[in-house]
């Protein structure tokens, strides 16, 4: 299969799902991890220009760890909106991951980026498939199926479906720690740590399905529906 | 009563309320569909502008069938968006309709299309009314009562009221068959018959009421409330 | 795999989720029916001794359709309460299938028997595995996953997940003809066809996953959590 | 019509509906009140007994007032509770007031008797039309619509539909009054006007349809569905 | 403490949350008024640029009333929509005001403008705290609280908090009384009184906590969380 | 203040919500903890009498702890009932108590004698204050306010309210190790080792509020309220 995780920012597919994509990567299927904004504010000291290098850079480390391909649409941090040019942008990018199922942001996370980066995701679904909207990459043959992802603080979410990541946390704190920029940001603005943070998530959700770690997935009621939870690996 | 049925793509109305709208016409109320988008990507061999022409004149069919009258907004197909002048455009279409009733798409629908053509109607019934918000046609008098109508799939959709279209159900077919483009648009992506589909819904939103056809229907808590049910053939 | 499908009277376990049963059956997996009320009420001219008789019978011929076992708890239609009675002899009554799935009402639904039913199933989840919890039948060694099936009007429930019965259809329905004797209730107190109804929400079911016929269900958030979606046929 | 409106306590339903009560008489509908508990916890003073005896009167007082018959289960204040017998003493109940429409609490109403009473008279509307359940009063012909009705701080509350008590609130409060010893109650324990508290109510709900007073109703969305809004006055 | 009530139209922050921003002013915090739009469209009788005038005199006029800062942002009333200009706007006002709490309307509102307003002054919550994104005001130093207030009809919102007001309400009024063109403009819309509508809402919000008159609050789950309920007066 | 926490079973309110009571009794509150349930079925090698024995000593040592009351109600483990004995039981155990706050199980708990614990605790909370209900310990003069814990799983379950608990986590992990039979079960039916459980669940809830360890709370929509959330410590 392939598979398409859609974070806003780098390390949010790491922090969210990251132990599932390095289970899909392990079993041999084909991973693209897209990344909209360029996280060109996640500094205390950097500029913008800076930053922005130094997260492209992390996020390129961080998906070599499982063999993943890297798209990186860099929009603004914390500026991304839901318009006809985004919608585009991301129709086209989904199709060139082709993929058979996407990992989105929940639509009702907390943070905006977040939110709207998966109204946009999931409103794509359909469109990626249609012929005559035309973009560099043809049109995808069907439509992907889509699971939300949880968000680090597990707020407002119920997960419906488990991963059991106990066998690819290790990995998944390699691909964050490749984020070192935003350890650093995070400890500067929140005094948390990100790797401590994660696991303090992984290790709680594998209370439900009694597991050491795991991770959390949420479909939508959607139409037409075009697979199920059995896509989960 | 004037009735306005609106829609984001030629068809959408027929096969969401098409039952209800035949009962409004057939007892003399005047009934107006408004369909948002041109449907400009629905085919597998015609450009857009083709396809368009041809929904349009499938769209204008259909709403002969009951005597509709016909606004067409023209949004490109998958590309409605809510922002300042679509919300002008759709004030200015509501007033020329000038309704008692507005029969909408429901907020939660699955397909962004429906779900912002949703958003921008819903949005208008408070400015439709307001004076000095200037547009070719006048301000309406009175804020009209806004049903939101269930969808194909019926997803995550439980109707509150619903109307019995057993004796116009052949009259709703009817007006589908017009939009024979989208039949084999259909047929071409999912294998799907647009008129059986419809027939699927219908018979099943009949059971609740113990009625042979139904369709269902959904109010929003709003303020101010200028009617209720009642407002339902 | 040991299925075990809970309902409140006799034909709801066919009416919801007797195409997943026979799917289950002919796949091999060993199904059981357990029916909580006997169905005394439910005719217009036998006796309640008599009606109950004629419906255990109707019972066993739609379990033997599929190889079934059947359990028989015999309590009065209509009156099914949540006690330390009724739950004990559920968790023995469920010992007795030892299922590792089990498919119950859903806990919203609109009758009284099937809500009550329902949450007694699901509350025996846990008790059925602990030893000082003495029954006829011994402690089970794990939790059943647990399933809410659709009901007959799909009011007030969406599906998270489908199970194409199109191949089973006609087994359902031959189920369904084996309670020809609510057939004539139903007819008698609502004038509608208990097979017509079923093919009614089966159909419309097949519309999100593109099918002819489907059934729909949903799990509620449990701990701990012993399975997921795959135990669907 | 024959309207029954179903309360726990004396003065539940000249509260929460009784300007909707008084309309309907007031049209030549035919009014039952129903009061489950007979509200012998309701005094700083009296006995148990002394205040059931009081609380009858008033209770009939209050039905006169509009010339609604009176039903007096007479159970204990706070200790209503759903089982068998109490399913069968409402059952009977309502067969001998036989409604097209049954006004009840809310089903999430805050205080238990209100919550267990809702639960109860939900739960009858389908048995009551059962030849084989037998009770003093013969089986009703057909399942009664059944809507539920504000609490009196409008906790969790939304209206779906509005009625307008503004010509009725004089016999709403006359009703209310007839409960004198509530009124001695409740300053008693929270220093609140029975009457006034009322009025704070209904003019709230007023705002919503733009009126001076009015009550809030909801539906469950229920199988089979006998009727509609249009059953309010 | 300083507080930051941000109201989409003049006069909303006074009807839903003006005894509370009176109780923070009388024990000696800083209250600040953010207004969006410049409500050019609430007259019956004057041009947009002249109600707007008078609008910007009255806000003002009633931010006296407690000592509160005034924050114009001068959009058209109507036409609030939430992009990159309208969010780096918020950005910049917010952190003019570096407030402790802000109160926001709800983001389920009924009304078009309250919830895009809530929708962009919650999205602000964290990038007001970046120095990365450089406005006029410098970052601020920490994340604000955030409560949702409630609406003039109370519609579909629930309190979870309340502030008891009754010895505010007279302040209030006052305070609603500046704004006296929308007094004219709802008497000619709608009919309704505006002081009067005020008075309803906050007696009825008054029942709960069993005060003369109360405004409600919510709260959204968020992350990270920076306070709680005692952040109210 | 006095603080009573209820629990179905013992273990339930260490684990769930023990940061907070050793925090109320820490600064000097008078701290209560009400078990329902003996836990007589919580042993692989024990007889029923013998492990209620067992459990009793534990949670009395636990409670010890901190210089907790304990009530010890005493019913059978997993067939709590909600009846009028068990509401007159819990009605007079309360007002043993005479809390001015009660945390209890949330009313949507996975676990059926944790959600009927619940509900039984949370109907009292009108009743123990009526002096017309007669039980040993007389009626108290006001009502407590009722704040609903997490569970061990953290399902279905959004925190409106944290306490952080990082000073009493270590107190909390002892009264924990007091229901050493506890540990033994959950290892022999789960694996899980009862105080790793509760570390996972509190370091996740710590994270909302940027502390080390937190416990969540809830409040339900209630009327009357007398009081709110800065009554948590």
């Amino acid at each position: 299969m392939r598979i398409l995780a859609i974070g806003a920012h780098p390390d949010d597919v790491e922090l969210c799902c990251g132990g599932t994509l390095a289970k899909y990567a392990g079993r041999g299927d084909q991973v693209t991890i897209l990344i909209a904004t360029n996280g060109n504010v996640g500094s205390p000291t950097l500029t913008m220009k800076e930053i922005a290098d130094v997260r492209y850079k992390e996020a390129q480390a961080s998906a070599d760890v499982i063999g993943a391909d890297l798209i990186w649409l860099n929009y603004d941090d914390e500026f991304l909106f839901h318009n006809r040019e985004s919608r585009m942008t991301f129709i086209n990018a989904i199709r060139k991951a082709n993929p058979d199922v996407m990992l989105v942001h929940s639509n009702n996370d907390y943070h905006p980026d977040h939110r709207i980066c998966s109204e946009i995701s999931i409103d794509c679904r359909i469109p990626v498939t249609v012929p005559l909207i035309v973009t560099e990459y043809p049109a995808m043959v069907k439509i992907p199926h889509v699971f939300m992802y949880d968000n680090v603080g597990g707020i407002d979410f119920q997960p419906e479906a488990y991963v059991d990541i106990t066998d690819t946390i290790q990995t998944k704190a390699k691909m964050l720690k490749c984020h070192a920029s935003q350890d650093i940001w995070l400890q500067h603005m929140y005094g948390s740590d990100i790797v401590a943070n994660m696991v303090r998530t992984s290790s709680f959700r594998g209370q439900g399905p009694g597991v050491k770690y795991a991770e959390g997935f949420r479909s939508l009621p959607m139409f037409p529906i075009p697979g199920g939870a059995h896509l989960l690996p």
